[in-house]
């Protein structure tokens, strides 16, 4: 390989010139969609519009050069950019010089982290999230987010640190509604509506955004809105690229800032690898997550390094990439030139646009991430999972999204905990005339009086052992005569120490009190652990191949037992 | 019942007349215990030494009234008191009023948080905790207080807040070592060590430490070693009951609290339950975790109130009660009142006892906890597990007690993460002339060329969804003409809503390649839930009762795949 090679991202070495028109319409197309967007998620995060922008160029060259997804598109998206809001309005005032260079300091702690993640390969942290937890988060923030925009689309004042607080607001200044700011942002909504109903459709209707957005601020300057009717506009953007700079440091808010990081690296990383995995699946490709996590991480120093904030890998935009046709990583280049070009020299023209339709753009955005049917779902087949749901959804609401991130975690393992703490265990009998072994609940079995088998269908860990233990101990003090106990260990991959402990002392007592413990059908892998272990020496049983064979001894003669 | 019956605890009104004697006796031999450690371990929470007595009155009493354990002993335990003193000290100076207070407050709520967790039944969260993470920080934080017992047994001064900065300090003030506190100190953790020899031997022995302690105090008060050597003493202690009342909030230290309070009843939770339960065995007798955890919340309120500071079930004075013969907690209840009567009559008598005595007492007491052998044998058996041991006891001496059981507990969550999320997954073949089917691996077997069985052996859960779903497509990957691709669920107890999700995908994406995917062998719970599911009519295979069917069916005909 030439240095050239190492220094170049593959896709680009191998690049077929066939694909480059559509890169490069795909390319435009994204780049259409993220003007609008940016711009209104740069509001949310609780910064001037161009910041949006200014975060849409160097991490979109970051992802192209690092990334494994061929058709991912990155940038500022609505849930990292509340999370950015909700870290930094205790810090500074929102807008203020200082909490533009926080919200830079951000990106670059949350991508420093995803950078360090991947580079020690901590790609399964994902995990610590359950499917009903991300549907939940993704629910509650995009509804905190949908109510934060109540007030700027209809150009009423709300006050109110809560989203039940900012309703309450909403309602008692009813009064506040102003025609001239509310006309134009819901005139923006039933728009973008209408261009979102031919399920399906042409590619034109992906730059409706751009389009509404552009007549928008045609008759928002020509009529003087904002002068002559007080309608709330974006206000003046001097051209030009973003400034090249590394955060500052010196206002002291770097601790403050680790754990809004550390969660926002969680979601970011969460949900760009769900994205670029169902990507992936279409195309037949795979993603790495560890790569993943380094080109989230990187892409987010980039902003960072660019006056940015933190950004993410966006589901509707990489959609929107996909379905224009993008092949590689080319395309996220020229969204990002694209970009440039407009924030270089046509930022200006940004002046007149009203906040309110920037309102409307979010709130179609995350609509359709309120996904009430993934509730239904999730509670018809697992009230558990549905009420992981609801918590965190509800934790996000009541909150605030890192709460609600925290609450969402805590559920996830506590079910795992919960699920893995109560086993499954079944008696056994031999069903009549054959070898096999089933549930005396479910079959119709033949036992032995003295003898008392059962099948733990659960890997044996700490957080088992006690339960197991006491199942047991019950089974043994329902039954007299007992003097040889079973355990079948068919279903078992797994014994830890605590649960070898409990084995152990189980064993002791058993053997105290006049019976003997055995274990049959263990895997290979477990008994070879095991043979490391104190329980061969310890053990008052014996160890089965089989469950047949183990009734067979217990039964004391082949002829007795299988009358 | 009658009212008296609902009041009085049950072991009362089944008091048998013939237990009273052998109660009486270890009731008292367990006070004689007391006294010298429950002054100790005030010292290291670092309060006034008869605090700890304080804390041995009341507390014990409350535990007698609502334990499930007949024979666990409840005061001050090392630990605990440790923790105490981790968590007080940056709130105020050691000793002081201020402090005292504080030391009350943390054993209300801490005591109120046992109690809110035995209402709901939450005695399962002592599962957050594996063996190896719980002897890790038993033996680093009994590394811990030996440490910091040096300096007083021998009269030393050494600074630092970490046990390594102490240790440095103690090399290097050498020489400041005090002769006239060391001697009666080594003196008496000699008499102390010598006592401990026979193993096994009478009772007079566990009254050891009470005599040696009244030697000392005799030897001290007759020589004057406080005026004329300088030698540390208890000091003036008014002899009185202890002050009847509720814990000052003034000085706004809850919310500082909350965090060591939580640490600190689930520490109390889970060495007092493992305790209970390890007497109970051995007395064929049962403890209820929730009813253990009101107890000890109970037992802690109480000592609120009686000006004392966070208690817990301690395990060698337990052990001590049993083997002095104590039947029910009226024992308790007998050191209880012993206790009383030493405070209320003769707390003064302890002026001219050496604090390096009671060091000396810490020492021997704690020494037996730091378990080094426990560390091998995990290492033998589990290397994960070892490493959990290590790390906790690493963090409670490098990072302190509370740090060392947040690591361990995230150390307990991530193994039970890391565990389910790494699958043991094997493709099946048939074990010729037979209807079963085995790991191609271990066994010699018959495959069908089109047909891919995979066994997998674990609770599909979110924690593995996306390791099942990569391994199914490596397996499919790696092999041509793969046309049906079962699934055999027979170690299956479980499938969350995360794994259905992945199962609905995976379907989608192998049937537009022309493949199908089916389940064999899925038991009937899993099985009733899955028709709750979208999956029976999105799945473009079977379900098969046993993989021997779903075989017959693929080979097309019996005559065929019976070859």
């Amino acid at each position: 390989m030439t240095w050239l090679e190492l220094a170049l991202p593959a896709w680009l070495l191998r690049y077929r010139k066939e694909n480059f028109f559509q890169d490069l319409l795909a390319g435009v197309v994204v780049a259409m969609m993220l003007v609008p967007q940016s711009m209104a998620y740069a509001i949310v995060a609780g910064l001037p519009a161009q910041y949006g922008m200014y975060a849409s160029i160097l991490p979109l060259l970051a992802y192209a050069a690092f990334g494994t997804s061929m058709t991912m598109a990155v940038g500022p998206v609505a849930v990292t950019s509340l999370m950015t809001a909700s870290a930094l309005t205790p810090l500074a005032p929102p807008g203020s010089a200082s909490y533009i260079v926080a919200a830079s300091l951000l990106a670059l702690i949350s991508g420093g982290m995803l950078l360090a993640c991947g580079v020690l390969r901590l790609g399964f942290v994902a995990k610590l999230l359950s499917n009903p937890v991300i549907s939940g988060f993704t629910s509650g923030s995009s509804l905190l987010i949908l109510i934060g925009q109540i007030a700027p689309l209809l150009g009423m004042s709300a006050s109110g640190g809560s989203a039940a607080s900012t309703l309450v607001s909403l309602l008692e200044n009813g009064s506040t509604l102003h025609g001239p700011t509310a006309l134009p942002g819901l005139g923006t909504l039933v728009l973008l509506l209408l261009a979102r109903l031919p399920s399906g459709a042409g590619l034109l209707l992906k730059i409706v955004p751009m389009l509404v957005m552009l007549g928008a601020l045609v008759v928002s300057a020509v009529l003087h809105l904002h002068e002559s009717s007080g309608v709330a506009v974006v206000g003046a953007i001097s051209a030009g690229l973003p400034p090249l700079q590394w955060p500052s440091m010196s206002d002291g808010h770097f601790r403050a800032l680790l754990f809004p990081a550390g969660t926002i690296a969680l979601v970011n990383f969460v949900s760009s690898i769900s994205v670029a995995q169902s990507l992936a699946l279409a195309r037949k490709e795979k993603v790495n997550a560890d790569a993943e996590l380094r080109a989230l991480g990187a892409a987010n120093v980039a902003s960072a390094l660019s006056a940015g904030f933190p950004i993410s890998g966006g589901f509707a935009r990489s959609l929107v990439n996909f379905a224009a046709g993008a092949k590689t990583p080319l395309a996220g280049v020229i969204s990002a030139l694209t970009m440039a070009l407009v924030v270089g020299f046509a930022a200006g023209i940004f002046r007149d646009l009203p906040v309110a339709v920037l309102a409307a753009t979010i709130v179609v955005a995350v609509t359709p991430a309120i996904d009430v049917r993934a509730f239904m779902r999730a509670w018809r087949y697992d009230r558990a999972d549905a009420s992981a749901l609801a918590g965190t959804a509800l934790g996000v609401i009541a909150l605030g999204v890192e709460a609600g991130i925290a609450i969402g975690v805590a559920l996830s393992l506590a079910s795992l905990v919960w699920r893995s703490s109560h086993p499954h265990i079944a008696v056994l009998g031999r069903v009549p005339f054959t070898e096999h072994f089933r549930n005396v609940l479910r079959y119709k079995t033949e036992t032995l009086p003295h003898v008392l088998a059962l099948r733990i269908d659960e890997n044996l860990v700490f957080a088992n052992a006690q339960a197991v233990d006491e199942r047991v101990r019950e089974e043994v003090a329902q039954r007299a005569d007992i003097r040889e106990i079973l355990l079948v260990l068919s279903s078992v991959s797994q014994i830890d120490a605590t649960a070898l402990d409990m084995l152990l002392e189980l064993n002791r007592d058993l053997s105290g009190r006049g019976m003997r413990l055995h274990l049959a059908e263990i895997k290979g892998p477990v008994l070879d652990r095991l043979h490391q272990s104190a329980l061969p020496q310890e053990f008052s049983g014996k160890i089965f191949l089989s469950t047949h064979q183990a009734f067979l001894e217990f039964a004391g003669s082949v002829e007795d037992y299988s009358i």
